[in-house]
């Protein structure tokens, strides 16, 4: 039967982070709750959606949770409604005690809150991955990565594979990040510092966000590991395991153009903002499309929506070489790919009104492009 | 037609504060629309959902406006999305031109965009306050009186007369505010620092609720104005419009008990965390309420819910005096009128476990008095 105290904080900190893994309206009434193991080296936090799963480890070694352990246990309480009565109580302490029946008694202050819950054995078994043979990765390059491509990722069902985002690892080093949904596609290839075990997975871009929202930029590192059809990302107090896609994901290296016949530079954020105006009009276009031209060493954007107005805008550029060129496509997905661009200018480049096009941030050394297909409007 | 340039910052914010009168899904459908009225003094910037209405003046002499006007005229355009496009425009300043058929180019920068607008002539006519003897109130008083009363008003409208808040000056000088929604009431007073001509009108709450969002802090007055069926509050730039109720609000007084057999004052603020502790588990319960123990000097409060647990709490409380008393009650309704209550104390005063209970700050000279209706359990 569980008794431990903690300081209320950093207890609702580590609920935080489990609460985010569990989803309130789950079709499984059970992953609605948290499961609270306690063992005398600390207190383990479970969430789950079946998809996502986040443990989370409070250790009576860690001096500012104040944990003190008087007899271990395990119980599941309904997550949402357990973090607001602990968020509600007075003292910087609490007190959580089980008494008959798998109901917990928290005490606070001169405030007694009982609380009903279930047996820990209901929860289901949802991680099975081996831990052996750790890839090591920054945590901060990793979250990079994420925003650079989980954007471009499918959010539509049709094709599930296009849901995630394709993560291989070559040579021991080489890792190659792609996401598309065969709109506009985002890759991007680093070599890691320390070698790994060559991998091939696609990860649902929804658990990459997930990922990026639980580990803080504090925790430096992340172990990596690899089953059939799970993976995990470990942290010192933090372990998130996620679901892998199945299935085998397109050949997006063929889909890369290497020749082009106009290129232009810009400055992202003016070109973000010009896109931006664009697209208040554009929304109210049939095709929804902006139409940019490059004539004669000036390019502008135009937009005309027969029942709501018009946009002309000559557009702020840094250089512009080759062919004069007129292309139509959806501003949002330029958009959406300036804002993955860290560099403060970009490099487009174009074959033809027809072809996809390229953005590639323009700084030496950074292996990140982009593709937009365009939109033909005649 | 309408040509004027003008800083784009304090003209968003213009357009801002005279969209708040401005529903997206208006029944008429031109009441979606803000209108643009430019005289040679300035431009007038009006908005209105029919039951409030908003006029926003910028003038020539504003110096923080940069406003230049070249030609005068008016204009109806879409609200929100004339906003947008304000917004979005790339410099500092922008120029706005009516060109043929009711369209407005609107340029700034390298950016030039055409907008669709409307007859000023098909906007209605709202606004029938005439503007003579006006009270003249301090803004923040007014804002601190909304505080205090709107929140009891009904949001039903089974008795619309309760959705507004009864505003009555007597004597010239005594400002008496009650709204009530017959489970709890709040009433406030105060004697004015100037005379005005007596008045008994009925405020929508939700009037009350956008006046305060719309008058700034730095507005230190407003002058106040009656007609039959709409007033008006007027500051240097801002005409804030809306209707009033029509029927006769109940007579509160006699509701304002003057005896008690028990007294408690608490620290508002305990009191109020005690009581959001209390709703969490009082929520799930039957008839959703807490009970409140005074025993030989002893308060607490209990809530037992059968499926999701029990709260005990003894109170801290600064003073106890009279009978001993079992009451129940909607803990929403305390935590809302000590929300109202300034002050750091309060004391609440009860005659029976059936009759209502009132509050009333723990301070000399402020008449202010709130009323809650217990509910009976047995």
């Amino acid at each position: 039967m569980i008794h431990f105290s903690i300081n209320k904080a950093i207890f609702i900190q580590a609920l935080n982070t489990t609460k985010r893994a569990i989803s309130h309206k789950n079709a499984i009434p059970v992953l609605s709750t948290i499961k609270i193991e306690v063992n005398n080296e600390g207190i383990g936090l479970t969430g789950s959606n079946g998809q996502i799963s986040i443990e989370h480890f409070i250790s009576v070694q860690d001096d500012n949770a104040g944990l003190l352990i008087s007899s271990t246990g395990s119980i599941l309480l309904e997550a949402s409604f357990f973090i607001n009565v602990v968020s509600s109580l007075p003292d910087i302490v609490l007190d959580l005690k089980e008494i008959e029946q798998k109901q917990v008694l928290l005490t606070s202050g001169k405030s007694e809150i009982t609380l009903k819950g279930k047996e820990a054995e209901l929860y289901p078994r949802l991680q099975e991955v081996v831990k052996t043979k750790p890839l090591l990765l920054e945590t901060k390059l990793l979250k990079d990565i994420i925003n650079e491509t989980a954007f471009a990722a499918s959010t539509q069902e049709s094709r599930p594979i296009l849901t995630g985002v394709h993560f291989v690892l070559t040579d021991n080093q080489t890792l190659k990040t792609v996401a598309t949904d065969s709109h506009r596609m985002s890759q991007r290839k680093i070599q890691l510092a320390k070698d790994g075990d060559n991998f091939d997975v696609v990860i649902p871009s929804r658990s990459l966000r997930e990922f990026a929202a639980v580990f803080s930029d504090e925790i430096e590192t992340v172990e990596v590991f690899f089953s059939n059809n799970q993976m995990l990302f470990r942290s010192q107090h933090i372990s998130f395991y996620t679901r892998l896609l199945e299935g085998t994901y397109p050949d997006t290296d063929r889909l890369i153009p290497t020749t082009f016949n106009t290129t232009v530079t810009f400055d992202t954020a003016n070109l973000r903002h010009a896109m931006e105006r664009a697209r208040l009009l554009s929304n109210a276009t049939q095709n929804g499309t902006v139409k940019l031209e490059i004539q004669k060493g000036i390019v502008s954007a135009h937009v005309h929506s027969p029942e709501v107005g018009k946009v002309n805008e000559e557009l702020d550029i840094l250089a512009v070489d080759g062919e004069d060129l007129i292309i139509s496509f959806n501003p949002t997905y330029l958009i959406d790919a300036l804002k993955a661009v860290g560099n403060e200018q970009v490099k487009i480049s174009f074959i033809s009104p027809i072809r996809p096009f390229t953005l590639v941030p323009n700084a030496e050394g950074e292996d990140f492009i982009q593709l937009i297909t365009p939109v033909r409007t005649n």
